[in-house]
């Protein structure tokens, strides 16, 4: 089924549940009012929204409405956890390869993570502010999930069984400061800004096959100021799949429901010709790889980071052409 | 005033109003059933619960009742945030000088903070469960803050008004995970599991004139198996006061109602007596700080980290003797 929150005014909207071809949504009012709700007692409550998911699908909903992402909060508009991964070694591959650095063996054993801020996420269309242009503004597109109770010590299978369902994620990111953040040894903070999520989260159901071990083998779009940029492939370099992630969250704690748990930039492999050049012919989910591929072909970056009235477009396409989660759409705006 | 979470077999548990001499209690129905809904609408609910409180301390509760600090959950049993700073700038110098390190300028200007997990909080009697004694488990005695919506961008002024509630907090520290996750480059990860508070969280009011400029002027206790081993002054030696901890979070993000901000270890500059030898007389508000100090002192530490079946109280003291937020009161056990 797939999931939306409405903007009421309040901090954590109204739950609705949004049509499989995202044209009609209607409130869960009755089951749930707040998705963090759902979450808490799924096994009780995910039944009654998949039946009312049923009806709407069949054009039965008593109150149904056209769906408008523009109304959508985050679904999560805030959460009790939000971490994320960087689960594309390929991605680390290559900003490592422009400053010539090596990729230590331990990233291909252990999945780097860090904590997010969790506390004031924006919703797929609302504008993203930043103080300064300065500050290096990039986007970020991710595929994550949402958790389920996950018990400490879990292991990644039944980590994996504990994904109750999917979004995309725009990880804003401050690449200027996070030299600096990262110097100091306490990892990313200022450099990471509150971060997007899709209109729409979705079950893994909802995927079909292109749902696979915990990897999503669709294609993740990139468009930046109407330009395509990324058609990034989401399964096939994805190191770690999402039950490594959760798992390693889980090794000295508990993960508990509602927990967001990201991809980081989905990277690709680059392809080389006979003539030994290599190209990566699938673009990029974010400016700061596309300036390392720079970097490495040409010795320098030529890309610059997002100005002020910049857009960014994400959005994943199932086989049929279907949007799985609608789009997240946002502007770059100034103070 | 002062509030408590009460354990009611719910995630969020129920919010009680607790007397000064945390004697007795009163369940805020009728204002408010969770914590994070009165920070969500404090303005509102907090002349609310002052109310209650006040009754409750003339003994005119209608239904008040022993307050047993068995029976609470953290203040908040999960929350939006959780941003720890290290704020005593002298533990970090410590630390650093044991491994022969210099601690850079920048660490006096600009605070070290990072994003701890927040969606399992522990609460204060509650046992501290870790799988392994090998991971190096260590207390960390601290004092934080629980905010109100503060703007992306606000001062350190600002940002200090926007503090609602104080709390204790155990920052558990798995210090053998640390080396090897911050060579990773993104911080503090599996190293920080599920941090535990204090019964009680108070409004700034409650400490009186020891509240002074977003800092706490009073005695934080540690004792290890029953053992006193910290009583540090948690005042004079805080580099960054709570406003500057917030407004450092507020640089390139909203922070948002419920937020929980940390001190970092609470530490004290030592005492260099008349033939130059330096002493800690004060003690230690973690066990890596003893460490560190046994290394700088001898060459080498002798202090092991915790073992399972330790134990750890943590309390602070008004002037007047009264424990201002009741203690946390831990043991530590094995899978």
């Amino acid at each position: 089924m797939k999931l939306a929150t409405y903007r009421d005014g309040s901090r954590d909207g109204q739950l609705v549940v949004v049509s499989r071809d995202l044209q009609s949504a209607h409130y869960a009012t009755g089951i749930a009012s707040r998705l963090q709700q759902a979450l808490d007692d799924w096994n009780y409550l995910a039944p009654q929204l998949q039946d009312l998911f049923d009806s709407v699908n069949a054009g039965k909903g008593r109150h149904a409405f056209p769906f408008d992402p523009r109304q959508c909060m985050a679904p999560l508009p805030r959460a009790y956890q939000w971490a994320d991964g960087s689960a594309y070694i390929n991605h680390v591959e290559l900003v490592r390869a422009a400053r010539k650095a090596e990729v230590p063996q331990s990233y291909y054993e252990d999945p780097l993570m860090y904590q997010g801020g969790s506390d004031d996420f924006l919703g797929p269309t609302q504008e993203a502010r930043f103080l300064s242009e300065e500050w290096g503004i990039d986007f970020e597109a991710e595929i994550t999930v949402v958790t389920g109770d996950v018990p400490m010590g879990a292991l990644p299978e039944q980590a994996l069984d504990g994904v109750r369902l999917l979004m995309l994620a725009n990880d804003w990111s401050l690449r200027n400061l996070i030299p600096g953040e990262l110097a100091k040894g306490f990892g990313f903070f200022q450099s990471k800004p509150a971060t997007a999520f899709s209109p729409v989260a979705v079950t893994p159901d909802e995927l079909g096959e292109a749902w696979d071990g915990g990897r999503v083998n669709l294609v993740l779009q990139s468009s930046w100021n109407g330009r395509r940029v990324g058609m990034c492939e989401a399964g096939p370099d994805m190191t770690f799949h999402f039950g490594q992630l959760i798992a390693h969250i889980a090794k000295t704690r508990n993960v508990r429901a509602g927990s967001i748990v990201g991809s980081g930039t989905v990277s690709n492999k680059g392809v080389t010709d006979a003539d030994g050049k290599t190209d990566w012919p699938r673009g990029y989910s974010c400016i700061a790889e596309k300036r390392a591929i720079e970097t490495i072909q040409d010795g320098q970056p030529t890309t610059s980071f997002m100005q002020f009235g910049d857009t960014i477009r994400i959005e994943m396409k199932a086989r049929d052409g279907q949007s799985v989660f609608g789009a997240i759409e946002q502007k770059v705006v100034g103070p």
